[in-house]
């Protein structure tokens, strides 16, 4: 069996979307965060007891996310992080908190892990989100290699956290900053994630703002994922498409590692977020057949499936 | 360089304890968990604002934590979730949620990532921490091995978690069950968290509860823990340790995997918490010189140093 679609096809029935036996899970897996009440167990749950948390965790694995030996331990470092803090702006939360576990080769010296995890806690430092807990372990095999699980913590906007289902048909369809070439070039190692953009769009838009994700995996792939278990279809219009430079239509949709917000929206929405583009590239209808695309890409007057295109984690 | 020292010296010098730069770190990394509050950055920080939230991460390796082949799927996958609860416990924690990534073997079927997920899940909820966030990756080296990175949030009692650090002088040393041959027997796969005695002792004790930790490296480990960066000195009696059958005094100072709590308090405790056995194992007293073990054993007239006593991981 293939790896990688074991890899979607598990995840996907553990956390198979359904009534949650903990009331205290409000949102559970298959977000981009959890959001869970923070009460103890068999407390009073209602509206106004304990705090509302934000709670996910991703791992960077050197030759799936990064390259080691081509970026080094601080840039490494510093990606597995970012990353995981874009999934925290996909929310619109506000970091809290950080929490990483590391397994290292076998031939990684005290000076090169510290490096590492000070690259870590510097960067987390920077976002706001204390890097509070960690945890390092060896390979006990010789071709083992890095591996940093990392947790982040958050508050979610005071109405509630943007979850990737609540689009509508007839919203628009939004992307901060530009798509393409990310893992060619630099950006997947320097870019921002867009903490301070998600907190503005919710302050902005309110309850206009329907769903947010953030784009990983390829814009075509991740808009899927905003009409997932839904009759809703995604119309891209290829000409919209804002395009990193050096990179072409083809790269924006497929390329992935953009860590921009991908999200929908009703009425006016602004073209700019301080120094950060806001783009229109389409919107959402009704799918007129369940066998027609999640997602379709219009170009030059013809109709392309693009629901699938994206990179799997491991194919690089 | 010894990948064993590397790993504590790291730990050691990333958690270093010191000022911590946000306020809202309230324990940082160190403890058994972290201990934060739940508010956005630049937020009012006071003692009303947001919720006190306990979180840590660890990991379960195979052939470190626990040996897949001999123990199957299930049962490495149960104790991967109690161990880490068992750190809720040494806070006197309750459980909220529960997050996990794993890297598992190139020859791992979707079938077996699934019954290790699902034995994950059915532990977690079955503690009240239930699993709201996954991420699975498989090994890209045909020798990589089981690797479950668990974090677990929980909520302190209300008056303030239990640390390691707030032994006094006089106070007695109490373990709750019996020590030794936790490993060479089921114990380590089949243990119960104490979650339930921990907030039994806090609701008993309160104030009196010193510090609190569960034994996980080995009695001697594990007692100097609670002495470390003091003046103080752990006093164990040997003729007072509960060892557990099969076991022996040997056993019960160096074998760890007991996951029992070791705490110090001050006047009187009780023997016992519903099944569970409580028994006063030693004191706290002052350390005359700096040039003292930290812990000491006393057995038949005789004083041994058993402050490094107790398995390093990885030894297995």
């Amino acid at each position: 069996m293939d790896p990688v679609a074991n890899e979607f096809s598990v995840l996907e029935q553990i956390c198979r979307p359904g009534k949650q036996d903990d009331a205290r899970v409000v949102i559970g897996p298959g977000d981009d965060l959890a959001l869970v009440r923070t009460v103890a167990p068999g407390g009073d749950v209602d509206l106004q007891s304990g705090s509302l948390l934000l709670a996910g965790v991703d791992q960077l694995i050197d030759g799936i996310h990064v390259s080691l030996k081509d970026v080094g331990l601080k840039a490494a470092g510093r990606k597995a992080i970012t990353r995981s803090l874009s999934d925290i702006a996909a929310m619109a939360g506000r970091p809290v908190a950080t929490l990483v576990s590391a397994v290292v080769p076998v031939g990684m010296s005290g000076a090169e892990a510290l490096e590492l995890f000070e690259s870590m806690k510097q960067v987390a430092a920077h976002y706001h989100a204390p890097l509070v807990g960690g945890d390092l372990a060896y390979h006990q095999d010789e071709h083992g290699v890095l591996n940093c699980s990392v947790t982040v913590l958050a508050v979610p906007p005071s109405d509630g956290a943007i979850e990737r289902f609540g689009s509508k048909a007839g919203d628009g369809l939004y992307v901060t900053g530009k798509l393409g070439g990310a893992w060619q070039g630099a950006h997947h190692l320097t870019f921002e994630p867009r903490l301070a953009e998600a907190s503005m769009l919710k302050a902005i838009l309110g309850e206009r703002l329907h769903a947010m994700i953030d784009i990983s995996d390829g814009l075509g792939r991740d808009a899927s994922h905003l009409v997932e278990r839904s009759g809703l279809q995604v119309v891209l219009e290829g000409e919209l498409l804002p395009c990193r430079d050096g990179s072409d239509l083809i790269g924006a949709v497929q390329d992935g590692e953009d860590y921009e917000l991908l999200f929908t929206a009703s009425g006016d929405v602004p073209e700019g977020l301080g120094a950060c583009s806001v783009t229109r590239i389409g919107s959402i209808r009704e799918r007129d057949t369940a066998d027609e695309p999640s997602v379709l890409l219009l170009h030059d007057g013809e109709e392309h499936d693009v629901s699938c295109s994206g990179w799997e984690h491991g194919a690089k």
